[in-house]
């Protein structure tokens, strides 16, 4: 793969901007306010194929390229979309069976975003088109310095039901398959009377009486992701016909169902995310850290563009709570201090109309004299004094697995319970090691592992053989492995291992799950642990030891008297087992005791200080953001950045507010 | 519009009824007991196209002469109705492109009730041709004193997606924008790349990916409310070419979402309303009263008919409350005291058979010995003795604004909150009113207000600039003016005001708002205002002044500190307005303010007791309604009619009872 | 019907054995363990036909073959299924006009479970074939001892609204009515408009803009139960023509909404049953009895088998409770004291893969290692030991009326009150029963009821006027009879009986229902029974006397000081009649007075401790089951064959454990 530079000059800063929605007297203002703020590079086009492409095969440049002229002019760089999303109206007029067809038949019309069926001949072709068309008029546009493909692959659109993509399901099963007689081993089809004797009955697991086949609604799911990804590979080498600048396309990384980003980042240039706070979660910065440092992961280290996120309020949840002074500038600062070199929102200037119109923006409806407005113009000043930080490293000695073909399996019908989800469990454990201060990358469970200290498993559902022999191999090397309930159950086709539950981890944690036993309704149990009482609820399992000691049993619920937590002594390392949902104040005294054979040390100066480092080749920067409503003291020694102040040893940090220090290098370590 | 007497002397008592639901010598039965109850109209025919058209042409009206000549003899006159609410299976069968399309693409099929299309040419003309030859046949009949077109129109059957309705309505939105560069301008297409080029592109917002166009959904509510409207008059106009008498169709005033009825009432020659209290409401007869002055107010003031509501329970909400001893009484009163001259049920006789057979009636499945029957002979008997009521008006000094495209609008998908809703707002602010005794009328926020002491306006989100100029000349001549939260934000496509939320208001208020702040779930604040503490929830908002007076202030939640409710002097007048979601209670002393700048003088005797004034050309007649369990005393002279006994300055109203005092009439006054 | 033998010697033992999810060489370690286990019976072959029949016409036994003769020679008998519950994936795609739709017109497609349209004449084509083709080659293997028609019937296709159904819907229709008019007046189509004018335009209650006619909806399940037991009927008729065996298909008694097991236990030649618990319930051993006794009911008495339940936790629920060690013992033990002869399981060895592989087994993931399997062999051993109980019969002295067409109507739309439902006032009756120690048969309430000293009506919604006139002239000869609140309101066509609510009762009760009284939301009222005040909710009515006397009184609630329980003497019998919704608690006292009239009495040893008597030829045996957590004292002379120890008058049944007495034989006595 070619390695580009960063798309700007130090830290990238701006937002999408859709000039097409104004009248251009506006563009001007725009663009001054732009520079105003520090706005250094936007992104353009990202929902104009009605008007780049106007009738089909009849395209119209001109006010792109005086949008790209002018902000050229003005020295901010673009990022280019390729509009693909939305396709026009006269697409779907003329392509009715690309639509996407939803489970139930249901075929989804025109007049909102998202795109048609991924699988469609008609879309893919239109898409590349007007991708190629883009790339040939660009490729040397001076303002172009990024290609921008797509938006949000995954969202509003995932499983479709279309007849093309049933016909495209069907062939990327003969492809992985190769025999029916292998697709109906790796299906179970015997189950249910489910055989297929003839490639041509097999379909999408569409409405059904009961329950689909659960390993075909996996490879559904895997098949969605392929043809989103395909889809982007295709608009991607239509652009690289003519382009050289790098291409990417926006992810979610915590809030997308229908994208394996371990695989999407592999195929793009320079690794994007959007991020948006969910308004019922009082602590929405974790959930932004978990994305920041998975899309982090995903792009194995290296610097990463915060593409969208937002200046206050969002508008697509039920109760859209606004951000307060301050908090858009924590959040900019979690993501920097998490790897990203780009700080982008979703959108420039406001739109009165459209779905979207209550979505905040960096220039809002209420104008330049908002607070809102202010805070822009003062967070494009900061990042002006962080160019140095860019292309500095993140490290971390823990890795916290995460699979979506594990999230994908688990959230299938008919488990043994729906209150143990993928999601809560990763939140948990990354919750604890995120109030204890510990930094951590996330990792697949195939991955090399042996550069971590510890590694911990909060949601290994599906793990295939290949997966748990590397982690037994971690450990027997010396590793530390944590492992939350539920794990090793299933191999890739969601069929139980042999052995039962848990049996390939069988070696590395010495211990074996004879039984599941969720905790009924409102009940709570508790595990207890060095004396202590823990409460938990939810699940409990029955264990048989096999080789592990007991650090944990079960008081109360099913499984009162059993183990609950166990360690287990393996060559060089050790295993861990937790096989109940604990909540995180409850995994308090369970991580104390595995950082301790992990010889991982939390650094947290106090609950709600987040304290993130980056790594230069030269200095090291220590990036501090206040989430408590008192001050804290840090202690540390190096330039305060954004006030260009120095601290020699202690620095006070006030309430709700950001630091970034130039400290000195540190020894490189980590697990990349 | 031709001016029509009322339809029958006195106040017009009965309710539907459906004979043809029993052998023929129930109907002897039913006649003679409708005389004992002291019925003088009854509506029918409602729900009988099968039967007057067995075949497509072929029309049977033997059995409705027998009906209409027996209620002539015994001198009940009828109400007579056009069966197009329920068109024959036959039809379904002939004409299955006329049937209603659910946004899914679901097909409704015959067997229930609810019209088919109303964009449907067959229909329409199926509609008009029975329409048509009831009135031919029943233009001189003596029975007919009234036309009763459909029943309820907008439920069951509001929105269609049929591909009737989708021509219908692109055709619509052709005569409303003349040009594509209209619709994609008012539609704000540019976003979400939504731009059309061709008329053939336009269509109903059917299921998308994601949101909907906004601004097309809500033109696809207008265009529903027309497609309905325009099947009325069609039924309306073929009777007129042969009758005389005057036509109405039944609203549903505060329980419909598909029709504006200021529309409405325009096409009607006498305004009628169904109205059914909502069990879970523990003071239903306020969504009662709001239903009773919505409806006289759609009817500018003339008397007008309340042409059902039901005995006891009602059937088709969860749980059924039936009725108390008195309570019917109590709620046909408040109609009258509120407007009605005609106090109508649904039904006569309760059915045997059907989905409503558990909808109470006046003559229960228990007969005449129940007490429902003796309640029912004894309204009747009662209103007998108000006949000098009938044609009196109501007069209010307080108008709250109603506009039924700010409730569309404001019930679209992703606005900043779920949580906060018209008719919440409308209720809140008018029980209020209620409580503290002030009369209302509802206004649109376009009509002339100068005769309004007080005009409020609880949920006005849409509110175009000619409406907004019309409050602020109100101010400006002398009025009060008190705004709700969230009011003046969009213009009639949905597109935010140019200038920010609440612009169009800044010169009648003297305040901007900067942030919309929704506050989180299940957290409270308060406004302190005068030294108390209000407490509130749900919304706040960041005021900037611009000449008001801050009167009340945030305490607590993410507007802490700022301004809360303002005051604003303007001109002659005063602009009021309150950023937030204030309780019924947190209210009072809100209103109790504005009623002091206004110069309105709160009336309540108590908590409870509802006081009605119907001004006649002699007289005005006191309504008085004790919903207490403890008795009242009122201070009035005049006779109470019911009873026929003088009451000289205090009369005793007992726990449940009603009163009716004819008094000396007082000066004209009030908004109409 | 010819008498057929029971299937195995003694008490039959195994379950659902799917040897084709295997490899070859497991089902020889199967059929080793099988023996261990005591297993003497497998049901084979329930899901096997795209096995059986890999191409249309074309059949494949040989697996079958191996199958059964390696069964055979283990002694394990088999009870043969026809796999007509899955169709294959090439029966789809040949018919895809025989797929189920929904009421929303979603064609349901292949690869889950779940037959096709019962109404598809090729369906039963191919059904008959298969079903036809295994008997002509199994009928004289000598390891086939019963034949296992399709799985569960009614679960999870009940209603169908393909053309198919639709059209066998308007014949079933026409046989049953014969002529429109009739037609007309049953479903009271005279009701908004229905009337039917020929029979091509009576069709299902698909989608409709409102409720669907609630006579045509109650139809639509009778024909909805018709059509399964045609299928039923035309397999077991194959099958029949080669084969002698017994046929069975498997019930599932309180837990399906489609089947009326009184016409379906006359099809079968042995009556079986599935039941699984239900976990949100923490007395779901109450469902598992009234299950048991429902099913011994509707085969009239005579042994059933229990064809399946689980060894522990299931997979189907939202959060899926194991069985703790003993309950399964419990579960079984219940089962056979209620009738039960065979004790059978889904499945035998756990699936790896597919919709199922959460469901326990009798081998478990965790193999023979586990406690499950542990408890498996012993409950063999146990039930080894209780031979000679099969064949003897269950007598009750109690019958507990229940009448599926009472449940459906009873949950149609647009009832009073969706809180009161039927199969919750059958469980709080069964449960004040079962908890007062008083056995009890179900009955049918037009069936002889002469045996029965005390019959209970808990949701006799629907009853025709024969079913009234039977439970009168029961209570003229002496019964006592006790019948819930809303009970008699309907006939067979759900109108309303002429002379109102509870009409047909009233002689037998002495009492009139003028009105129904639902009882607000949260609110609650009491019932002043002989000075003591029992808590009611969500239901009152109101009662007028007809010759009853007062027993309860209501205090509070909208029917205050009004009656709410009577008793009346009619002939040589009693009628009470009990207004509200009591719960079991507040049900004590009421069913004490009661029993007192009917000369019953509870004999319940302690809450929590389940006696069960069979009446065998020579000796009665007594079962009891503790499911208390502390130890009961029960009093017993007999032989304790499960420890094969003596009881002398006094036994001490431990926590949780189960125990079976052969006693001396009793007087016959009971209902049947």
């Amino acid at each position: 793969m070619t390695e580009f530079g960063w798309p700007t000059g130090g830290i990238s800063y701006g937002g999408d901007y859709n000039p097409e929605q104004w009248p251009r007297h506006v563009w001007d203002e725009d663009v001054a306010l732009m520079r105003q703020a520090g706005v250094n590079l936007v992104s353009v086009g990202i929902f104009s194929w009605a008007l780049l492409e106007p009738r089909e095969g009849e395209f119209d440049f001109g006010w792109l390229d005086d949008v790209l002229d002018l902000l050229h002019r003005n020295g901010i760089a673009v990022d280019l979309g390729t509009p693909t999303a939305a396709p026009p109206a006269w697409f779907y007029d003329a392509y009715p069976h690309a639509r996407v067809v939803t489970r139930d038949g249901v075929a989804l019309g025109p007049g909102s975003r998202g795109m048609v069926s991924p699988s469609s001949p008609e879309y893919r072709a239109a898409a590349v088109r007007v991708a190629g068309e883009l790339a040939r008029r660009y490729a040397d546009h001076p303002a172009v310095v990024l290609w921008h493909v797509h938006n949000e692959y995954g969202a509003p659109v995932g499983e479709d039901f279309s007849p093309a993509a049933v016909a495209a399901f069907r062939e990327w099963l003969r492809e992985r398959y190769g025999t029916l007689d292998a697709l109906n081993a790796a299906w179970g089809t015997a189950f249910w009377g489910q055989v297929y004797g003839s490639w041509e009955h097999v379909g999408a697991p569409a409405a059904t009486a009961s329950t689909p086949n659960p390993a075909q609604r996996l490879d559904f799911a895997r098949f969605t992701d392929h043809q989103l990804r395909a889809s982007f590979c295709a608009e991607r080498d239509a652009i690289r016909a003519h382009a050289a600048q790098p291409v990417t396309t926006n992810f979610m990384a915590h809030q997308s169902w229908n994208t394996d980003l371990w695989r999407w980042a592999q195929e793009v240039d320079i690794v994007s995310d959007d991020h948006y706070l969910w308004s019922p979660d009082r602590d929405a910065h974790l959930g932004l850290a978990i994305a920041a440092d998975l899309t982090r992961s995903v792009a194995r280290g290296k610097p990463w563009m915060l593409m969208e996120h937002s200046t206050s309020a969002v508008n697509w949840q039920g109760h859209n709570i606004a951000k307060r002074p301050g908090e858009m500038h924590r959040n900019a600062l979690t993501h920097l201090g998490r790897g990203a070199d780009a700080i982008m929102f979703f959108q420039w200037r406001a739109s009165r109309s459209g779905a979207e119109k209550f979505h905040s923006a960096m220039l809002p409806h209420a104008g330049t004299g908002s607070r809102v407005f202010r805070e822009v113009v003062d967070l494009g000043e900061k990042l002006g004094r962080l160019a140095e930080v860019q292309g500095s490293r993140v490290r971390a000695d823990v890795a916290v697995l995460y699979d979506w073909e594990s999230l994908w399996a688990q959230d299938l019908e008919w488990r043994p319970s729906d209150e143990l989800g993928f999601r809560e469990r990763v939140r948990a454990y990354y919750e604890r090691l995120w109030r204890d201060g510990v930094p951590v990358d996330f990792a697949h469970p195939e991955d090399d592992l042996s550069g971590y200290r510890l590694v911990v498993a909060p949601a290994s559902y599906l793990l295939t053989a290949a997966a748990a022999k590397n982690l037994t191999g971690y450990v027997e090397q010396g590793g530390t492995l944590l492992v939350s309930c539920f794990s090793g159950v299933v191999d890739e086709h969601d069929a139980v291992h042999e052995g039962g539950f848990g049996a390939p981890l069988r070696t590395a944690l010495g211990v074996a799950v004879e039984e599941l036993l969720p905790i009924r309704g409102e009940d709570t149990a508790h595990v207890e642990l060095d004396g202590t009482l823990l409460p938990t609820d939810v699940w409990s399992e029955h264990l048989v030891l096999d080789g592990a000691e007991v650090r944990g049993t079960y008081r109360g619920g099913p499984a009162d008297g059993l183990p609950a937590v166990t360690r287990h002594a393996l060559g060089a390392g050790t295993g861990w087992y937790v096989s109940t949902r604990l909540g995180v104040a409850a995994l308090a005294p369970v991580l104390a005791a595995v950082y301790a054979d992990a010889g991982v040390t939390p650094t947290a100066p106090g609950d709600g200080v987040e304290l993130m480092t980056r790594h230069g080749a030269d200095h090291d920067y220590l990036v501090a953001v206040n989430h408590r409503e008192d001050a804290a003291t840090l202690e540390v020694v190096g330039t305060e950045l954004l006030s260009d102040t120095v601290a020699e040893g202690s620095y006070r940090l006030a309430p709700g507010d950001v630091a970034v220090f130039r400290t000195s290098a540190t020894a490189p370590g980590g697990g990349r």
